[in-house]
């Protein structure tokens, strides 16, 4: 792979192994000729206002988009922020790293996202460019440099997601693509015993899908929280990583539960039965929101607000493991 | 106009001149041949589970659609309704009703509606049926029956309307079709001062688009409040009636105050000058949203939930002027 652009900080971290234990799918003919080659990222001099990469929190409606990850035919988020990110820094290609995928319909409030600068640009320009640029569902919040291959994939210590359940009779048309609709209340305590048995580090098989491409399926839930808001019944998890479908899943499970079709224990030998054909069906993509992607110190910003930086400092994981 | 469905009520109110006063579109063939025949409406029995009118509590996010009045080659939320009443009805056409029109891409929280009941169906399935055929951006929240020839336009005293300001600098793309997103922070003290100006019963002719077809420009505030609610700025207006684009003139005028461009006075000046070209832009219609319609005594509605019922009893105005 001798013309694929390789961050300086993987070689350092990886140590001898990391070629072979990168993803086959780099060594693929397509994706050596679109990544950009290292004879044109070190011909950019990284000096002044040039800076090695840059990291952004980005926020967006995922209505529109095929999720994050760039697929054929399909408009995708990492599809949208590359083509601005290659026109403001007048580049065939730039590839955005995500701290992970998000599904088809899945919000994001606080994605964290990072890319190799290639421009003098400053990081103001960068910052009014992106927004600028950007669809009016997607979002650049807050801007910053960082080191040469900051990768917020590798660097994240776990995500918070947000799952919103619409519980009124009614439907609402200004909530129809960030709530269910289930139209009637959800019994909160049955829910919050059910949550229990999710806590901890676990054997997800049942709550992944079949797609799901993981090299194994434990997890850790570091908390999760169940609250009535106004008309919405919202399901707070915090988690090291997710499987793919995994908060959506333990939506579906909840949602049983809270509207009285399984009694709290069944979420027990749901997990322990290690199935997916024992858990609910797939909760809509809609209701599920990115929260916040946590990292071992804050991150600080250069440009524009971090709209939870206050919470952030707070969420710096504690592993209070069962803190409700 | 023979063939053309006239309300007993209308003529019972409106006296011997009724006719003429009738907009002169009444009389065009082709509303003729869209009118409901009286022949077939009184076909229909009022017997039992049939009704003579029902009036609905409509919610709607307007982005989609050219305001509520049906206009050719553009989607209008009375095109769709009507669309569904007929077909739920098994009728070429029924005609609907607001409490008032709205412009393209203004929402409504709680529209007020009135049609015929030309079908035997019951109100609990009129409310089911609209809900089950209505497209997800507009949502029947209640229905009751009404007196035959009911019209909201006509009964109606008052309307509450909601301007929504954003004033963070970051956009939110959750918000991109509720909020006219200013960027920075408005100062509510002086906006509150030329609010006042506003308030009590003027000559609207500066707060008037060149196209109303209004009879006279004077129109009665009843209060206007201004808060910050989280990154929100919300300009909420309550009067008797509204010239078209009014509240949005206002919004645009306020704004100007509000980001320091104008002193609060400059408003009375506008307010007297009755001159259109001394007020500031039209604030965009997508910041905008009907709140409540307002009636003299307090509706009661037989299926769903009135999302605003509390509030709508309180709501019965005191003529209070200046209350704030």
């Amino acid at each position: 792979m001798p013309d694929a652009y390789i961050p300086r900080s993987d070689h350092r971290r990886s140590g001898p192994g990391a070629r072979i234990q990168r993803p086959d799918r780099w060594n693929r003919p397509e994706a050596r000729l679109l990544s950009p080659r290292s004879r044109i990222y070190r011909s950019v001099p990284v000096s002044g206002d040039v800076l090695a990469a840059a990291r952004v929190l980005l926020a967006w409606d995922g209505t529109a988009y095929g999720g994050w990850q760039l697929q054929p035919n399909v408009e995708t988020v990492q599809g949208a922020v590359e083509r601005v990110l290659a026109q403001l820094m007048d580049r065939d290609r730039v590839i955005a790293r995500a701290a992970g995928r998000l599904d088809a319909g899945v919000h994001a409030e606080a994605q964290v996202v990072s890319f190799a600068v290639m421009s003098r640009r400053t990081t103001r320009e960068l910052f009014r460019g992106m927004n600028g640029l950007l669809p009016d569902d997607i979002a650049c919040l807050a801007l910053s440099s960082a080191a040469d291959g900051y990768d917020p994939r590798r660097e994240n210590c776990g995500k918070t997601y947000r799952y919103r359940f619409l519980v009124r009779e009614n439907r609402c048309p200004f909530r129809r693509t960030r709530c269910w609709h289930l139209g009637r209340a959800l019994d909160l305590e049955s829910m919050r015993r059910a949550a229990r048995w999710l806590l901890g580090a676990h054997d997800f098989t049942s709550f992944r899908a079949s797609g799901c491409t993981a090299l194994h399926p434990v997890r850790m839930i570091r908390s999760i929280e169940l609250d009535l808001v106004g008309d919405e019944v919202h399901l707070v998890v915090h988690g090291n990583a997710f499987l793919r479908y995994q908060v959506r899943i333990m939506a579906g499970c909840l949602a049983e539960v809270g509207l009285g079709r399984q009694p709290p224990e069944w979420m027990g030998a749901v997990l322990a039965a290690a199935d997916r054909n024992r858990a609910a069906r797939t909760a809509p993509a809609h209701g599920l929101t990115l929260e916040r992607v946590h990292f071992w110190s804050a991150l600080d910003w250069e440009h524009g607000e971090d709209p939870g930086a206050r919470s952030m400092r707070a969420d710096v994981p504690s592993f209070a493991l069962g803190n409700r």
